[in-house]
């Protein structure tokens, strides 16, 4: 399983990925689902889940564009938006050449992909791009994206992303809610490659890989689940009811 | 969509449960997914998830069982593990009924049934019934089931319960659960109904039912929120590294 998750807010972007692969329980890999792009008018990010062959398909054909010059490639386009509909096509070819082989085998090729940046003045902007090719950005309201193992991470993202919050606290934000995925499920593990991208400045601005030694990883869970724990201990008890009880039959 | 979560401690049993159903999202209706049978020698609980055809079909069949002296029936089995296995029973041939006919329709009739309580002197246990008739119970590290949508409620309970949680602790944590599950899923909603049940006190100890405006709901909700908030923004911040960018193109 996989799980990543990208962030937008006023100050920037944030990328989030774990590097644990899996083809069942006894062949677990580690490979990084992060992968960056840089260009004089362009700094961009994606993220991948699903099928480690048609991801890695898709990386090597989108480096392939760019070294034999195609006519369309990632350092031609003019928006995130173009690079979506560029990825979202290049995953569709390269997961259509084994996808019936596969099938038969009782696998899939789908691949999820998050693609996001920025171009030039542009504003910086997320996108998901489906197996299907077809892709959905941001909105006021929905600031972040996912793909892979998303439901765990989500609440804590609910609760404290908004488009004002600080990219720093954006930051931490995604740490905590891949540590809530991995408290939960096995097949998503470190290291954590964690990324920070500023609003117009073209360039990534930090970057973290951290295993699962890591310090500050190992604070980041003692510190949330000590005081998580404190908070739901000081949490003000209730008065239970004196309602009758239904019942189908007594 | 359903949640329901069961949870075992030393003290007892919780039980918690929301009433929302839906067949599309322009029909929504409200049901209690809790019910209760209590008998001289025992109390039951039984939470239901899935097809809302099949669930009553279910619990209108063992009301049945009992009326009319079936040979077998929930106030003549001799433990909670016969409780799960009739129940089971009692779901794959109601199920049986019309699944054909609704899966034609593109539907499925599948429901899911978490089974709890307590008969005689034996230990109070809890079982998940799945769809096909088979169930598992809790372990001594795993001290909760779920139906339903359980991902965004899992992290809460994955961080608080354990054998020792007192009963009134067990009670909220359910309720924080089923908190961050109606905020993730809106399909996933009020009244919810919350029931506590004493180690061999064989009878229902506390139950309510609380509506969307429950002025304690309320107060849970603001408590939680507000202090997640200022636990997360009270964190220690990280140092970003110095480690070199990967990438497959630059």
């Amino acid at each position: 399983m996989t799980y990543c998750v990208a962030i937008t807010v006023d100050e920037g972007l944030v990328f989030a990925s774990d590097s644990r692969t899996n083809a069942g329980v006894d062949q677990v890999s580690t490979y990084s689902k992060m992968h960056t792009f840089s260009g004089e008018d362009r700094q961009i990010v994606i993220l991948s889940a699903g099928n480690l062959a048609t991801t890695q398909a898709v990386m090597a054909q989108i480096a392939r564009d760019v070294n034999q010059g195609a006519p369309l490639h990632i350092h031609s386009v003019h928006s995130m938006a173009e690079v979506a509909e560029y990825v979202g096509n290049v995953s569709q070819a390269q997961g259509s050449k084994h996808g019936e082989a596969v099938a038969r085998a009782g696998f899939s090729v789908e691949a999820t992909f998050i693609v996001g940046g920025q171009i030039a003045s542009l504003p910086p902007q997320l996108f998901l791009v489906y197996p299907q090719g077809n892709y959905i950005t941001t909105s006021e309201k929905t600031r972040f994206l996912q793909i892979g193992e998303t439901k765990y991470g989500k609440v804590i993202l609910d609760r404290i992303i908004q488009q004002s919050t600080p990219l720093e606290e954006a930051a931490r934000c995604a740490l905590v809610s891949m540590d809530s995925t991995m408290r939960s499920n096995v097949t998503v593990g470190p290291p954590i490659e964690l990324l920070s991208y500023r609003a117009d400045s073209i360039k990534l601005e930090h970057y973290l890989c951290l295993g699962e030694d890591d310090p500050y990883l190992i604070e980041l869970k003692r510190y949330w689940n000590e005081h998580l724990l404190e908070v739901f201990r000081q949490m003000p008890r209730f008065q239970w009811g004196q309602m009758p009880l239904k019942s189908v039959y007594r």
